[in-house]
């Protein structure tokens, strides 16, 4: 598969950009030779799309069945006992309507942690994104607990037969939720493995309270305390930091996941963005799952991500622009290894398409401006990844079952 | 003209919609009859559009000319150089863009306050939606202040020509750029002439300790004492509110415009729409200009409005989807008078058409709650204003026409 993106805008140029298999072949204006496919590029800009690097995928089934409760009742009245309803064709359709809507908002990628992980690959691999799924770990009972290594070790067996665009992750739910020593296992296994870790970390302040009348350290200390630290870990939330857990973090190269319409949904705590980013933290976005959000669209997370930033913490400067761009793009593909996040000759040809003339666009003083304070979803024409084109022109072949079988499957989940 | 929107759900049920002239005439299943126009609408639903209460329309040309920066160095580097450059076709230009991304984002109607209000006329007259003209009045210098007046005079004598979708309001800026006489004038003068009064009000910390200082009373009592505030006021921002400020600004009736985005964006302050709502305010929403927004979407507003509300105020309980919808849609309508914001026989035909096949809106748990945490423009089809079809299937006559021409005029602006 070739593919040749021709006069397209790139940092402010003109150009023509060549991809061949999965990876951008060469970038010049006037390409030649031939190609399966050619997109007239002239009214679009080529830019990174996002990495989201936190979400729960399959909860777009769950999306608006209960908002504006306090925690508690909202979970324990609410989305546990939906959860408990859900099977396996829930999580495969809940899954391609969250990917569908991730490809409508030019994400190529995201980081998921939730049940069944086999139904999410296969959603994944149906869909044509990228994916990390999550091997999850969560002390529940005796028999949740042999279920849930059972789907892990199958995926892990099943490992080989996966396309390259997924990768499998140890996903420990929480310091709460998990058990030394299962955490102290996930920590051994993904060393051994050579697999990432994703674990919930310092959401609430009651975490870190219980965490220091337990373990009489904070949570962060806790999980480096049993070995789960590195740049191989993603963490997400992390709204809870003191300022020693920030050293730490940044020090053990720890990849941190902000979600802001969550924390903010919530009410969950403030992200520190600032402090972090200063003090050396590798800071990506994530969206959460959709009970929480509602939505699994970044523009809405650098939005308020930044907006929420700027009011807490040292004014109007406290983050620019390109800083939630690139954390939205560059850094949330590099936590998870993926050579892209960068348009550039030999890199991953994943690639989103702004469409110019959408009114968000003008006046074109500043694109990575208007892309991260002014756009919406509806801005995205086109979007690539790994070679392949997902949407075009705002159409992605195949939506109207996705959205049909996920409505369908969403009914019983009702109360 | 006449237009039936045959099977759409409307408060959860199928029914038709019979729009005759600029109303609503009939609501029920299977209306017969001839009519000039039929839409398909059994994949939407028919909801209230929103209303934009506080608006610099033009400001789309100054779109992501100056982000980041402390207010001082953005207002006196950056937005009012470019502002004194701006001509007539310019304010011409970037209020159709303005109407252009309002309509396709679901907003039926903007009330303005910016420079040379016949052009915003025009602009507004051609696009075919409704607003709410500002009659500018800024204390600057003897000349400036004649041409204003004279703008001022001239779109006051034309308002005969005008069609029935426009109203001017009287827009003094801000009780710190408008001398005690002039606001004493404008009290006067929207009394006798029966007009309303859009303003900035205690926008910023620095304008309540300024007016204490001065006055002896905040902003709020301060424009009382001048005649200023009533059920035909609409105030702006209003996040330095003091306990009594809010009694007083319930008593007389007044609307507010909560402006999260810009508020955020400028960290000027928090609005208080628990405590406000609860004291019997009555709150409306608004977009700000799009130079500290960067946007006019109303769900952006909803959105960040919710989050914003939560976070600082109480927690996840802090406000409810229903209440921000209303604000963004009925409140608005009613602080302008416009007999809209409810779908119902009689009313103005003001009718947005939510496409549920999008995949914001699956799972349909709720869809007030799919519309104000997940949606954005991409889920709005259909929009109808004063009985007239301005956008259908997100098309919008003329839209090519108003990107170029406005991405034209913004060029000159730049430093």
């Amino acid at each position: 598969m070739s593919i040749l993106i021709r006069n397209v805008s790139l940092d402010g140029k003109n150009t023509d950009i060549a991809i061949r298999g999965n990876r951008i072949a060469e970038i010049a204006p006037g390409i030649a030779g031939s190609f399966d496919q050619v997109i007239d590029g002239s009214h679009y800009a080529a830019l990174p799309p996002f990495y989201n690097t936190h979400c729960h995928a399959a909860m777009t089934l769950l999306r608006g069945i209960a908002d504006d409760m306090e925690l508690f009742e909202w979970l324990n009245d609410h989305i546990w006992p939906a959860e408990a309803k859900l099977t396996d064709e829930d999580i495969y359709w809940g899954t391609r309507l969250a990917c569908l809507e991730m490809i409508k908002s030019g994400t190529v990628f995201f980081n998921d942690m939730y049940f069944h992980p086999a139904e999410t690959i296969r959603a994944v691999e149906d869909a044509g994104i990228r994916a990390a799924v999550g091997m999850i770990v969560l002390d529940v009972n005796p028999d949740a607990n042999a279920a849930f290594q059972r789907d892990n070790e199958a995926v892990w067996a099943d490992r080989f037969k996966m396309s390259d665009r997924i990768q499998l992750a140890w996903s420990p739910h929480s310091i709460y939720t998990v058990s030394e020593a299962n955490l102290k296992m996930v920590a051994e296994k993904a060393a051994e493995m050579k697999v990432r870790i994703h674990i919930h970390l310092s959401e609430t302040a009651r975490e870190v309270e219980d965490c220091r009348m337990k373990h009489r350290c904070s949570p962060v200390e806790y999980l480096d305390r049993l070995g789960l630290l590195s740049h191989m870990t993603l963490a997400a939330h992390s709204v809870h930091l003191s300022d020693p857990d920030i050293e730490l973090l940044a020090r053990r190269g720890v990849y941190l996941a902000y979600n802001p319409c969550s924390n903010y949904k919530l009410s969950s705590g403030r992200f520190r963005f600032r402090k972090l980013l200063d003090s050396g933290c590798k800071v990506a976005f994530g969206t959460d799952g959709c009970a929480s959000n509602n939505n699994l669209m970044m523009f809405d997370e650098m939005k308020v991500g930044a907006l929420g930033a700027k009011q807490e913490f040292g004014g109007p400067t406290a983050c620019h622009a390109e800083e939630l761009f690139q954390a939205a793009t560059r850094t949330g593909a590099e936590a998870f290894g993926i050579d892209a996040g960068v348009i550039a000759p030999g890199r991953l040809a994943d690639i989103m398409l702004i469409d110019l003339d959408s009114p968000m666009m003008v006046a074109a003083h500043n694109l990575i401006s208007n892309v991260v304070y002014a756009a919406d979803s509806s801005c995205v024409a086109t979007l690539i990844c790994n070679g392949k084109v997902l949407m075009q022109d705002r159409q992605v072949p195949g939506e109207k079952e996705v959205v049909r079988e996920a409505r369908r499957c969403s009914e019983h989940l009702r109360a």
